[in-house]
């Protein structure tokens, strides 16, 4: 099993609107909503792919109890560690141009309401092949909350991914993450440089195993212990890039699992992301697209001196 | 107990974020939810003036239990009847300029569910000196669910005044409402015509016993059996209109139960229309500002030539 943690878990609601209008009453024509968040959407991507999965996280209130029955409707195993905050909802309103999103913060988490979630997470790492801790951190919880997560399953012998920004990211990289996946972005935020290049090894220098940025539309870069390599897709793909990053992290939590050589971890991680542009909802990707970019990724190693 | 009749309750969630920005990612820097939907906050001011009041309509999925949630909170007697369909939200969105309001349509109700509403409505009436029916109808409802609403009440004994507009509203006009209140906007809409006092006279024409027109910040203009009367605050109100004409319905509904005459009824409908203005959240009203207008506002018998 691979076990997804989001502690920060939301309803993700759209709203199909003909044009927004800001400051005006907008009829919603349609409305659809999903358990969400990055670990979340991992899970999804995991189970349809055939993985046994499972959700841990926090989560609260009647919004909370909304994302569980999604979870359940979906069959994704549900461990999610109750708390008496509401959970966060993410509103994204779609129109003839593009979406606009709205984020709520997240509820606030009590200290043993976090002391019983990093419990019910050593139990879970029993059964468990990899972890993969993604998304924002809720109020309340630590801010080295990564960090003890990570050490925590290391100490258990499990894997750990780690797909986070910001200070979330830093606190974490010390415990020796086994792979971090910030986008080109959240590099320069935490790094302070514009080359992901030289960013991916500073965190690398900091503690990380491998660091696998991902550029967008380009592909990934990954700065590991086994080489450097930059993945391309031939072609960009048109779609809603929400989840991309999500399904990327899947991929290479499927491959570290599966003791694949970074290469191909990084062909499927490419495939599977643009797979999941081409699909309208994060967490699902299109399956033909996946098939069909799988044996027109390149991957090319990037020397030493040109890093 | 006056009863107050939601057909189409809602979740009222409020975003506050520093300028929303179309098409792009906006942190909502403070949440807060409450039942809503007109004829819950008709409740809301109805309880703040010590009125035994109910609520009735229809609730369901975890948005409904939210929205009884919060009306235990309030002490609001709370006689939903139970969908299967889930309960509408409406987001307003709120930053340093303006408002941005999306409002979702509701859920499907099926015909059985519409039964049972009815069923349980009958039951209300019995314990009812009136009845307000507010708001739009959620998809399956039949579109002379006012006018059946309204026929019911009258057989009942118990007066009832509608707040609809559309549709809605011309179908109920023949089972003659005790008192009908549309906005200029809504009595434009329905009577195609641009003044008030010849679209208040079509609609008692059509059958309304009484129609009460809110003009926004100008007032009411009252169409009556007694008399045609405009009532004016004595300057507009800076604030949040949402809410106000749910504040004028709860004062037109205490009036008739207690058998004011219309001019006591209008100054009451006024200036509590205008403390609704002066409170943030639809369903509140400020006291200070209701006393200090009792005694200002102002109210006109409009001659019948000048109609």
């Amino acid at each position: 099993m691979i076990l997804t943690v989001t502690l920060n878990a939301a309803l993700d609601i759209t709203h199909r609107v003909a044009r927004l209008r800001p400051h005006a009453s907008n009829r919603v024509s349609d409305v659809s909503q999903r358990a969400g968040g990055k670990g979340v959407n991992v899970a999804r991507v995991l189970r349809a792919l055939g993985e046994r999965t499972a959700v841990t996280g926090l989560a609260g209130g009647p919004t909370g109890a909304a994302v569980r029955a999604d979870l359940a409707a979906a069959s994704i195993a549900d461990h999610l560690v109750p708390i008496d905050g509401e959970s966060r909802r993410t509103v994204a309103v779609v129109d003839d141009r593009d979406t606009t999103i709205l984020l709520e913060p997240g509820p606030p988490v009590t200290s043993a309401e976090w002391a019983r979630f990093t419990r019910r997470y050593r139990e879970l790492l029993g059964g468990a092949r990899a972890v993969v801790l993604s998304g924002s951190l809720p109020p309340g919880v630590p801010a080295d909350a990564y960090g003890v997560l990570v050490a925590l399953a290391r100490a258990a012998g499990v894997p750990a991914l780690l797909d986070a920004d910001g200070e979330a990211l830093l606190a974490a990289l010390a415990e020796g993450p086994d792979v971090v996946k910030p986008n080109i972005h959240e590099l320069a935020a935490v790094t302070g440089g514009e080359d992901p290049a030289v960013g991916a090894a500073a965190l690398t220098a900091a503690g990380a195993r491998a660091v696998v940025v991902s550029l967008g539309p380009d592909g990934l870069l990954a700065h590991t212990p086994d080489g450097v390599w930059r993945a391309r897709p031939p072609a960009p793909v048109a779609g809603n890039p929400t989840g991309a990053g999500d399904a990327a992290v899947a991929a290479l939590a499927l491959g570290l699992t599966a003791g694949h050589a970074w290469p191909e971890r990084l062909v499927e991680a490419v495939a599977l992301s643009a797979a999941a542009v081409a699909a309208p909802l994060a967490g699902d990707f299109d399956p033909a697209v996946r098939r069909a970019l799988l044996g027109t990724v390149t991957v090319n190693s990037v020397p030493p001196s040109t890093i």
